[in-house]
């Protein structure tokens, strides 16, 4: 069986390298569209500019305080390094600088594609929605093949030259502290612009969206970017690394059947992408033109796709079991699910949008507690999806052996990553046909282009939901295998100490249950941390606009010569997202620390329930009541209950600029948040063992 | 020592009968004082008969509730009739309607006192702060002292006459289920009626609250009643009752010495009530007359005779542990540390207040998010707080032997609840002194009264939320050791089924994370009806009372002659309280049944984790971001921030409307939910052993 697992190490590269290839194919297609408009040139390198700007800044943070971990894992992960083996911490160290580097790689080509799509697809919206959707589209899909092939390639490299999927958990942890930085702190700034930019121009002034004059609009789009495109991105690849490393962690603690079961991860993971390169390729706005359709059904056609592949290679490969192609089957379907009723709360056809934007014309509280009220309910579909998909995937797999089960949940959650190319891809078209519109808005290319980008724009924003839904899901399954990785980490570690194995967490344990109640405070002040910055943040910068607007003549007027500094906006957003960006995440680092280091592996365990519950629920009130915000918002410019500039108008903005830290700082970021605590807990669970109070 | 539990049981009927006469003394004493004021008069018989026509239609819908629940009760618990012992089912269903009849009568002649003290504190305050303040605080002590004593009352007859801890669970869920209702309905008249009155009155008119030209201020008043008396009293009676329940069910299940165990739990709750007829016979206020001083150090004086009782007693009776007596302490002192930090977030002499104020001069959704965000910072101090009680109970208490490391975190709850007389009457001190400050301003007593009636207002707020946080944490404690009464009654329910045991809820087992899962989501799906119900309720009223601005002539220019039908809006926050109380509560219990019947006990204990972890959070949230945002209201307008009238001050007034249903609907009444859930856990146990599919 050693030679199958060889043959698939082979053909993961491979497919690493058929996508890359497609990927620079389509950058190299994407770069040959048309640009001509002097206008849309320079304001689009003014954001390329300013997220580069700002990348280069928070990278070079990010590279310190990776410096610093990986100094820290080298002296003592897994094990102090005069107690342990030196190799192991060295293999450890290098694999978490290649999960940052790797990460911040596909971050960086992300962000610069998306940044040369945005002008073009402005500019090819004058010939219809077909071309401007292609550009958009294609560009978001470099970064989501990036994604995965950086993931795949460095898991792939990791368990082939160290053999030692310990090893894993430090490239995962790697991405995740990437992540973690970098979904926060670009959720910051994205939010920070968005917020200002809206307050001062169209509540204030009244002025249109994306208005030139507005010293916030550069960095508003610049946000898109840094916010959407790299930030998600981080987030997803760090998912689907800690997805794979989990399962390969399970896998090789299994007894006997472990290189099929290595084997059947990466033809997972292989085949997935190979989904998402086909469902990317013939994805096509039809005849009547309807992008959310078009987003859509390449998502359906992909999730088929790797269905029937899966299937055929059960059927081919010796020891690939039905059981696991059906926990991954059941996994993958229910995150479709999810998405579906993540949309009916958020979509602005459906009736939930339509109450919140009714109760908006009662006044501001009424779209608050509304969109609280519906933001929390619509967390129970998700919450029951993931509660019976592991039940189902467990119950599944429990049959063919001890650990199966747990193994079982770990390839639900891989099942349910596998098209996560599409879903990236999905997802960065969001921001670029978002700064396409602004673009199409700033170069004056006219009411019919805009109204495109405005339908392109809109269709985004619906599939973001879903891909939302399903992304919190997708991590929500994958910390709970995480849980069962903590625990086989555990026991190794209490076996090698010699002493009794941990068999479970029991919630009557006193130790489990501290840990269950500090853990779900966690996510909650974690957000509260976050947003709390995007506060502090946006007040600064509405500072600023008022400046601007005070102390440059004529800017306020519209004269063609009062330029606003867009650059200082810039660099508000930018200073502050850096300075906000460290506390949160070093509190739920050091908050689960304190925790192991006072109870232990059993205290750990409860901690990581209490987190992985309560992030959930918050995360998907805080994603999904934002998102309906947003929505309400248009529903009512569209001219429903008193159109724009009515009550019910200002109202709904204001719900809007709740939700915006809600929907896109805090709610995406305990995802990672998530991920990162149960990562810690998995690589300092020898430390635990051995120097715990009360463990 | 069977004959010293035969003490303590006279004991506490004794105990039981001083509080009653004490409480009929200050009732008398209350009637007693002089109220001449034509006007007052008017209105607080307004009020009486209003809070009067509300209970009368609420409980005539909750005994239909109570019937029904009884019926189903008599037919299938402990076990189906068919199957039982018949005399069993009887008893429950007996225990349950006393718990239904005792609670409503402690709420019924609550509200009786609170509406006879309002008008007497209003014109007393013309004397001073002095007399004012004992007239509003002895209205409130009658409902403590009732509450109290009912539940010992009820808890010490039941035990007695049957002898059987189980039936008790029968006794607390019919305490439990009124509470439910009482809160829910109560919760929503007040804040449909408070939300309404300040919309119009403050925010579109500028007319000053309790301004007697506004058509809701009468339901504003009543509500307070309802509400925060009523509603209050049924809550606090409920987790009372629930943690001797539990801490009973668990003696009764301790090996050789559950005698003493008993008599243990009855002797804390007898000197509890003693401790707070002195903490409440003593309250006055000083020279220097600060009426919130006045109230907390009667707490401390109550929590510190308590403590040396409760150490007398364990030195005189045996078999007394001092370990328990630890245990007690531990969860009382951390009460009362909960209650403070509460006060820090909530408080407007501290930093977080005034950042919120702040924070509003930018816009109402600055307001909003900063609101949330500290909202959320503060569950942690509790969640910890919580967290360190339990596990301190149970690591003092597990080398006594098996069981009483529950037993220990049992007798937290029970310590922490001690001196609930105090805390009650503090409480129902609130809406006595907000509606005589009401009656202040429609008497027309002048602004030296109203400044006084003021002063004492203010010091009810500042209690109250140190009181919720307080009474939270009990809750929280109370349903860990219901947890614990769950399994040993499971356990029963196997033995006698001739099944497996269970040891504990392993969070590993998928069916035990299901439970986990779902639970979680519970608690947030219910608050969000309650508020939801408020917001339909609103709605309904803002328009009456648009309607009848526009159709009575010279209403809003306060002509003598104009009258507003304050009989109208009072009927709809009834009708709409009615009509919104049920499903939430419903939804709950069925939420409960079908975990059940899906996955069995191990569902069930993750059920309850879940809905006990995510709940606590929650309703910590909601009550100190809504205190939170009441304040920083109060401080804008004593002239921070621009004062009235100004920007922030508008942003103010939204966060406080957003506030009102978090603190005054959904947070206190998620308490009762999560006793409610795990009452029926407990009471439908043997079901879920016979007849679940998983199970």
């Amino acid at each position: 069986m050693e030679s199958q697992l060889s043959l698939f190490y082979g053909l993961s590269f491979l497919t690493v390298a058929i996508a890359f290839a497609f990927a620079f194919y389509l950058y190299l297609w994407v770069k040959k569209q048309k640009t001509t408009n002097a206008k849309i040139q320079e304001v689009s390198a003014l954001i390329k500019e300013g997220a580069n700007t700002f990348m280069r800044r928070e990278y070079l943070v990010l590279a310190k305080f990776a410096l610093v971990a990986a100094i820290v894992i080298l002296v003592l992960l897994p094990m102090p390094i005069w107690q342990g083996n030196i190799i192991d911490n060295i293999s450890m160290a290098i694999a978490y600088i290649a999960g940052t580097v790797l990460s911040a790689i596909a971050g960086k080509i992300g962000i610069m594609v998306a940044t040369h799509s945005n002008g073009r697809t402005a500019e090819a919206a004058q010939k219809g929605l077909k071309p401007a959707f292609l550009i958009g589209f294609r560009g978001g899909a470099v970064m989501g093949l990036l994604v995965v092939g950086c993931s795949l390639l460095g898991v792939a490299a990791v368990l082939w030259i160290t053999g030692n999927s310990s090893i894993l958990l430090g490239f995962s942890f790697g991405a995740s502290s990437l992540a973690l930085f970098a979904k926060a702190g670009g959720g910051i700034f994205t939010k920070t612009a968005d917020v200002s930019a809206d307050l001062t121009g169209k509540v204030e002034l009244g002025i249109p969206e994306d208005d030139p004059r507005n010293p916030a609009v550069i960095a508003d789009n610049v946000g898109d970017n840094v916010g959407d495109v790299a930030g998600m991105g981080a987030d997803l690849f760090d998912s689907n690394v800690a997805a794979m490393a989990s399962a390969l962690v399970l896998a090789q603690s299994l007894a006997g059947g472990a290189y099929n079961n290595i084997s059947m991860v990466f033809c997972y993971a292989i085949l997935g992408l190979l989904a998402s390169i086909i469902g990317i390729a013939t994805a096509r706005v039809g005849k009547n033109g309807n992008p959310t359709h078009a987003l859509n059904s390449s998502t359906y056609v992909t999730t088929a796709i790797f269905l029937v592949l899966t299937a055929l290679a059960t059927v081919v490969f010796d020891g690939f079991s039905w059981r696991i192609w059906g926990a991954s089957a059941v996994g993958l379907l229910v995150g479709v699910v999810i998405g579906i009723t993540t949309d009916y709360f958020t979509d602005d056809t459906k009736p939930i949008v339509k109450k919140v934007a009714h109760a908006s014309s009662s006044g501001p509280a009424f779209t608050v507690l509304s969109g609280v009220s519906y933001g929390f309910i619509s967390a129970l579909p998700a919450m029951v999806g993931i509660a019976l998909s592991a039940l189902v995937a467990y119950k599944l797999c429990e049959p063919m052996g001890a650990g199966y089960a747990i193994f079982g949940i770990s390839m639900a959650a891989v099942g349910m990553l596998s098209i996560v190319g599409m879903i990236i891809s999905n997802d960065a078209y969001g921001p670029i046909v978002d700064n396409a519109r602004g673009l199409a808005e700033m170069g004056g290319l006219g009411d019919e282009t805009i109204r495109t980008a405005d339908e392109l724009d809109s269709a985004g924003n619906t599939v973001k939901a879903i891909t939302k839904g399903f992304s919190i899901s997708a991590a929500g399954l994958t910390v709970i295998s995480l849980l069962g990785a903590f625990m086989s980490e555990a026991n190794d570690a209490l076996a090698a100490a010699g002493r009794e194995l941990i068999t479970g967490f029991d919630i009557m344990s006193p130790t489990v249950f501290f840990g269950v109640l500090i853990g779900a405070a966690i996510p909650a002040v974690f957000s509260a941390m976050l947003i709390l910055g995007v506060d502090k943040n946006a007040q600064r910068m509405v500072q600023e606009i008022h400046r601007q607007f005070v102390e440059i003549p004529g800017l306020k007027e519209g004269k063609e010569d009062a330029k606003p500094e867009y650059g200082k906006c810039i660099d508000i957003a930018t200073s502050g997202a850096i300075r906000e960006l460290i506390p949160a995440g070093l509190m739920s680092i050091i908050a689960t620390l304190i925790v192991g280091f006072i109870g232990g592996p059993l205290a750990i365990g409860g901690f990581l329930l209490g987190n992985i519950v309560s992030g959930l629920l918050i995360a998907l009130f805080m994603s999904n009541s934002g998102g309906l915000w947003d929505n309400a918002k248009k529903y009512v410019e569209s001219g429903e209950e008193g159109g724009k500039g009515s009550e019910a108008h200002k109202a709904a903005v204001i719900g809007d600029t709740v939700g915006d830290p809600f929907k896109d700082t805090a709610g995406p970021s305990i995802n990672t948040q998530i991920t990162v605590v149960s990562l810690v807990s998995s690589l300092a669970s020898s430390l635990f063992v051995w120097f715990s109070i009360l463990g």
